[in-house]
């Protein structure tokens, strides 16, 4: 059998533990799809002491130089599972520039500064793959990558965030409000101690741009990523997506448009929105993740699957060794970053959206005539009107009376404007809540 | 730019023609993904005259002699999307052998020889493609052969056969009959003049050979998969799943098992199975197809998308032109067959399943017993019994009754030959059903 392939693993944590079982369960497997044993080189950590179970490994491995260990001429292949920019970035650099071939699971890194990564691949001649970074056990970057690269892919829509799937399922399930399902998720182990990241939509974001940088052939960052949290999402809101046989999900969507001179662009978002109950990523539970994808000629693609946890993530990171192994020993890359389309990336304002939007309003005549004259002078045109009294039930808030009015589709700075100046009418006591409406319901 | 990639067609059907149309659309993106422009260089039918509409195609690329197209050496990749047996498998094993690259949608061809062209592939240095022959437009071989590739799978479930979903779930959805819903399927071009291949589990067993073949690293052939169609689901079958909480597919199962020594072997069958509600691929409705996928490591993962039509199909035949051109232009070749732990296939009679059987059996005491008293010396142990009058309504049919009863897993064997035995008993009158239950109800 030919000389094995030798990895260094960056960092030791859940997922990493999970590489170094699968490595040492698998590896008869894993040789013979390679055509080479794979073999552990060294693994940095920050703690050598740290207890790490029964970890099936020799102990002597371990080392807190991981820029020593990336320099190594008997390691050919990096994995990166620490995550975070720095110093990720740094190590992943360096070793790309010295040829090795890079696995990564970083999303923040890639979706923050991709471009260094992928510039440094091309100058070493090594692989960079990161199938782990965007749903976890999913096959889904490879597909995009690969797979549809005969196609023209017009929109991708996707729950990749399982603690906000986690979270609004259950205010689905139970009727509870944020707060309390955020605790209960907690409880379970589906999020964090401190939650900012999924809750506020930063996680779905850097995955977001990954997928439309990967879509769209263009490179998209972060920062090019329109982002809203679903912490205002309430019981009342969830209520009212039931009530229009809808139910609520942090989606993250990446379309192709165009702009006034009809060049095209991509658009990238990340927002809570309702969507259609029949719609195949409503029944996307728990902490699972799907991606919707539409293309001309394929139609309609969705790929389902676990979005996080060592063992999905750990696969997902193993199906790219072999990949890379492979590569490696052919002597061959595979086909590196393709930004060719180099698409401008489309203001929030731009995108073509549905709102939902809930007004408490005076219970006097006249009010419906002037609430849709605030529409009309946008150009936005309304699909539905529900008037009932304030508070739902036949008791009624007084001389209040709830109104919800469903949009057709508008761009978003048109329906925004719309809710500002309704905002300001002296007939709508408030603007009880704003939700955009995806999926063509 | 570099000199361009020579295709030859081999077929202008519906398929055929789309492959064509995707290339003239989308010449310059296909262009930039590649490296390199593609260009036909020839396209082989049996009759040049016929009308093909308006084909944005050079008429005189034309041939009547695939054979002479294949050999010239101006061809470097060959694009079989004619099916069948043969002439196809002469074709691709001399394109194969004469070193070019091939890209085919024959799933028939693949289940039926596949070693003939993986050998030949494998002889000639090219690479053989053929994401089109399982599911369409749905990335899945690649996924399975390349991304999953650093996990064990388990098991693989899947609906791949759209003619047969589309008539279950009008079934399901009407009550209709199966020739009723078949009729329908028909009119609205779902099923072919002659079904068979589709309604009697040909074209999804076919399928399964090559899902199987993939996922556990072993040759499978079509003869090795146990096969039955849906000719014989009933509209009070479909009615008693609903009943259960399930719903009727055909399913294609694939899945690791062990024998008597303990060896490790793959059991491959396709035949309609009721799948509770709750199961992702219940909701897979229409003609659409879907493949649930179970690995030691990424837990549960779903694909879905359209399984056959013109420009679904063509999506994925194009995908494979990128990969191969882009191989062919690095001058590598992609991970040939992986057939390596050659796991023994195992007999129907040792598929761990579950049975629906619904029983006529006379009303009187000691009819339950004895029945019961089948299954225990089969050492079937039942899950739920329910017994009514006869008919399922108040009324009855006099002195008969009716007895439904669902077991727990065992081996098929066993069930079958409960079932053998129940339609020798004085006491029933008629075995008036026999469905496998899968999916964990």
């Amino acid at each position: 059998m030919t000389s094995p392939v030798r990895l260094a693993l960056l960092g030791c944590g859940t997922v990493g533990q999970e590489v170094v079982r699968l490595l040492h369960e698998q590896s008869a497997d894993l040789a013979a799809r390679i055509g080479a044993p794979l073999e552990i080189a060294g693994i940095a950590v920050r703690r050598i002491g740290r207890d790490r179970g029964d970890l099936p490994v020799d102990p002597t491995l371990f080392t807190t130089d991981p820029l020593g260990l990336i320099k190594r001429d008997d390691v050919d292949v990096v994995i990166e599972v620490v995550g975070g920019i720095e110093p990720a970035r740094t190590w992943l650099v360096e070793a790309l520039r010295a040829g090795k071939s890079v696995v990564t699971a970083n999303k923040a890194l890639l979706a923050e500064d991709g471009a260094a990564l992928h510039d440094a691949a091309a100058e070493g001649g090594g692989d960079l793959y990161y199938e782990a970074s965007v749903a976890g056990a999913i096959p889904l970057l490879r597909p995009l990558r690969e797979s549809l690269h005969g196609d023209r892919i017009t929109r991708v829509t996707g729950i990749v965030n399982g603690t906000t799937n986690f979270i609004l399922s259950a205010m689905d399930a139970t009727g509870a409000g944020f707060a309390e399902a955020l605790e209960e998720a907690t409880e379970l182990g589906y999020a964090e101690a401190d939650p900012t990241a999924d809750v506020e939509g930063f996680d779905a974001a850097a995955k977001a741009a990954i997928l439309a940088s990967l879509a769209f052939h263009t490179r998209v960052a972060a920062a090019d990523v329109h982002r809203e949290g679903i912490t205002e999402v309430t019981a009342a809101d969830v209520a009212s997506a039931r009530a229009m046989g809808c139910t609520i999900k942090l989606l993250c969507i990446a379309a192709r448009g165009a702009d006034a001179a009809g060049r095209e662009t991509v658009g990238v978002r990340v927002h809570p929105a309702m969507i259609p109950l029949t719609h195949p990523l409503a029944s996307v539970g728990d902490a699972f993740n799907a991606v919707f994808v539409e293309a001309d000629a394929a139609g309609q693609l969705m790929f389902y699957g676990r979005g996080a946890g060592g063992a999905p993530t750990a696969s997902a990171v193993l199906g790219d060794v072999v990949a890379v192994s492979r590569n490696r020993l052919a002597g061959v890359r595979a086909a590196s970053e393709s930004a060719y389309a180099d698409l401008a990336v489309r203001p929030m304002g731009e995108a073509l959206t549905r709102y939902h939007i809930s007004l408490d309003v005076a219970d006097r005549p006249g009010v419906l005539e002037a609430v849709a004259g605030v529409f009309a002078r946008h150009d936005v045109s309304i699909a539905t009107v529900r008037q009932g009294p304030a508070g739902g039930g036949p008791a009624g808030r007084g001389d209040d009376a709830d109104l919800v009015i469903v949009t057709h589709v508008a761009p978003d700075a048109a329906l925004a404007a719309t809710v500002r100046e309704l905002r300001g009418l002296d007939i709508v006591r408030s603007v009880a809540s704003v939700l955009r409406v995806e999926g063509g319901a």
